[in-house]
């Protein structure tokens, strides 16, 4: 891994601040098509689904005894839980689980999970102020798009270096979600993307302990906050995302100003979300994916010798790991989601589950898997061979796996993962209610109805 | 400003993380000497003082107003306010107050302000729990010599490329204090500085504005939530500082390990840190120091035709303002600073009072003071003469100012400065016996005496 950078300080950036301040004050409701409308649903529901479904997971106890400590007072609520927090602790609690399990959203052009910090910030400050679920679907598709925008801007040099882009964008969509939902002016948007701006969280090198979803959690805190702190005053540079020593020329040596601008209003970076089928890092599917169509073909585990697969250089890169010792090491090795497609047909958080990863047939099939770097293979491919014990040989060539943009989850598809999810937290008659809550968001006069439900 | 660096990731790197929470976690109480001991006192002391005399300043006012949103309990001290708030909120407002009149301690090998970091989560953390004086000293020292030691291994490569080190460096000094204090062992010593490496806070850019007194605050907040989260079982990488993709390599090209584990537990961090006798930037203090000295030969404002100044280049670059408008501005004004010194021998936040700055007086001996750049005059020097009506020249070198390592504030400077600031808050009485309670802190068995004189 060798950078070479050389680096000048930009003078003349265009001032992105405030052009993101006046579209997040100014951009009108609703001034999108419905497909974009519906993206944000569906986005909405798969983050609540996620944070449900993990929010008895050990990260999320570690952080909620923390945040006991402070003695909160009982404003929000904690998703699939009973302890009620105050907003900006339930903002970090709700952004944690909803990221614990590797399973939320992507934006795929930059890698971005951006629900996680911009709607559990959105969640926990709409419960206090009772806003309207209008407002909330508003707001999330604005915040969403600056995130985004600021990660197309820096991308891939900002993730490249080791910085999780989730978090080191996500604090800025919060704090613009946030500004957005109290009604800010562009001045107070503006001091709130400022404020934001000196508070990135996330390095890569945290992935595989609990830091990892902390990430979001902390964003969507932080930017809740920079939002309050600017609506009472507080001040920072009004040039705190562009100037030579912003945070976009610090964290980042490309920083392409057109990505930021271009089309702003017209084109919604909400559109480019997808949702993962399998609760692992998103380049490990197609192989996941792949092997699961084999399994539909008839091949079983017994039956084969080896399982071949050409690979893009990054997924070895990320998700190399040969032996996971645990469900948390397993989400990051191809060997584990190849062996859980082919041996169950999905890759959901119960295949990841510790027993599951340590299982000695796991153990065995996992270890028949051989995975090669191919030049010729892009990132979203991957061509796997099952190489039989009778000799014959299945091939599969993913082109697209499920969940891409190309071939999105159906809104039954979504479904059906959040019931796999938070079925087993809320059960599943409170699950089907939550659900239908989360479609009728954007009509609803409020998220009482989802916080009722949503909560143990 | 042209950064040239050529990066290549250092797979070798000594474990740092682990090293220090050996360091931090082990290192027997009062394990320094005596000097050591008496200036973790002094930079308490300041600190202390610093953060009582911005206490009612507008961005102390703005975050506590955002902080009121969340209802927060009444566990910890505000200094030099009736408010009290959640221990993770004090962290954070103190940790403001301290640093908004820029008026704190400097480690002046790397120019962080370590105080306002770790001291701030500190005393929050130990009003809560009960911790004793010695607890809380001990964890200054150790939290200090973290944050300094990090910084000196990437010190100046991370601070020109425009983080505020100060911030970035804190959270990590705050989290490796909150953990010593709480009695971590090592393991969940070495979460806490993972945890917190995920949140370096702070820009330059943001110099002049509020934003730039949130990064101690800030870096106060995250570091103790940090601890809280480790104690309770929190996980973060355990290389989370040295790893390639860690904190350190992310941040800053020049990592410099031995920085951080040569002398470690026999050279103390703590022993460079120095104390402002003048509320402004650091390359105006020796022109500010002359004029005062030349004030206590006797020189009366009114005999003087004309003082002039031979500078060494960057006290005009930074404080080359020749006719400030305000108090703010007046600060990176040489001339203002010089005119103060003659007229009232000091500079503390009195003498930047807007109505100061814009006085008839000051406004006509600040325009009598001629400043040129000599080339033989280095940063911490200053040539002054004073030309006066009747013919005579009074002439002062200094070689190194007041408030330097070569020439520390005495005890009793850092008292008047204290009660410089603080008497206007608190009352002459109330801070006489606030800061008899500081220099006791080390043999007192809680913090209640602090922070009961400390309140307003």
């Amino acid at each position: 891994m060798a950078r070479n950078t050389q680096v000048v300080a930009d003078h003349n950036a265009p001032p992105v601040t405030r052009i993101l301040a006046e579209f997040v004050a100014n951009h009108p409701s609703r001034g999108w098509g419905d497909a974009v409308d519906h993206e944000a649903h569906r986005t909405f529901l798969n983050w609540l689904g996620c944070a449900v479904g993990a929010s008895h997971h050990e990260s999320v106890a570690a952080a909620l005894a923390a945040v006991q400590m402070l003695q909160p007072a009982p404003q929000a609520t904690v998703l699939g839980r009973a302890e009620r927090v105050d907003m900006a602790s339930a903002a970090l609690v709700n952004g944690i689980s909803s990221h614990t399990f590797d399973f939320d959203d992507t934006h795929l052009k930059t890698i971005i999970h951006p629900a996680g910090p911009v709607a559990s910030a959105l969640l926990a400050l709409a419960e206090v102020t009772g806003a309207s679920g209008r407002a909330l679907i508003d707001a999330l598709v604005l915040g969403i798009d600056v995130s985004c925008r600021v990660g197309n801007a820096m991308y891939p040099e900002h993730y490249d270096r080791g910085w999780h882009i989730t978090g080191s964008t996500g604090t800025l969509g919060a704090a613009a979600a946030c500004a957005r939902l109290m009604g800010l002016d562009v001045e107070r948007t503006q001091m709130a993307l400022g404020i934001a701006a000196s508070q990135p969280v996330g390095l890569r090198e945290q992935f595989g302990s609990m830091t990892k979803p902390l990430h979001p959690g902390a964003a969507a805190r932080a930017g809740l906050m920079s939002a309050l702190m600017a609506r009472h005053g507080y001040t920072a540079s009004p040039r705190a995302l562009e100037a030579p020593r912003g945070l976009m020329q610090v964290v980042s040596t490309k920083h392409d100003w057109r990505e930021i601008t271009d089309e702003l209003g017209q084109r919604f970076e909400i559109s480019f979300n997808a949702y993962k089928p399998f609760a692992c890092g998103i380049v490990v599917h197609p192989g996941i994916d792949a092997c699961a169509q084999l399994r539909a073909r008839g091949v079983k585990p017994e039956d084969v010798e080896r399982i071949e697969l050409k690979v893009h250089s990054l997924v070895l890169e990320l998700c190399g790991k040969k032996e996971p010792a645990d469900g948390l090491q397993a989400k990051f090795s191809i060997y584990h989601g190849c062996a859980a497609g082919l041996m169950f047909g999905r890759a959901g958080e119960g295949e990841y589950a510790d027993a599951v990863v340590t299982s000695e047939p796991m153990v065995a099939l996992r270890r028949k898997v051989v995975a090669t770097v191919d030049d010729a293979i892009r990132e979203e491919q991957v061509d796997v061979t099952a190489v039989l014990r009778d000799g014959r040989r299945e091939h599969v060539f993913i082109e697209h796996a499920i969940g891409s943009l190309q071939r999105p989850m159906s809104d039954a598809d979504l479904e059906a993962k959040f019931h796999g999810q938070a079925d087993e937290v809320l059960g599943e008659e409170r699950v089907r209610a939550l659900i239908e809550a989360c479609w009728g968001v954007g009509a609803a006069p409020d998220l009482r109805t989802v916080v009722d439900r949503g909560r143990a």
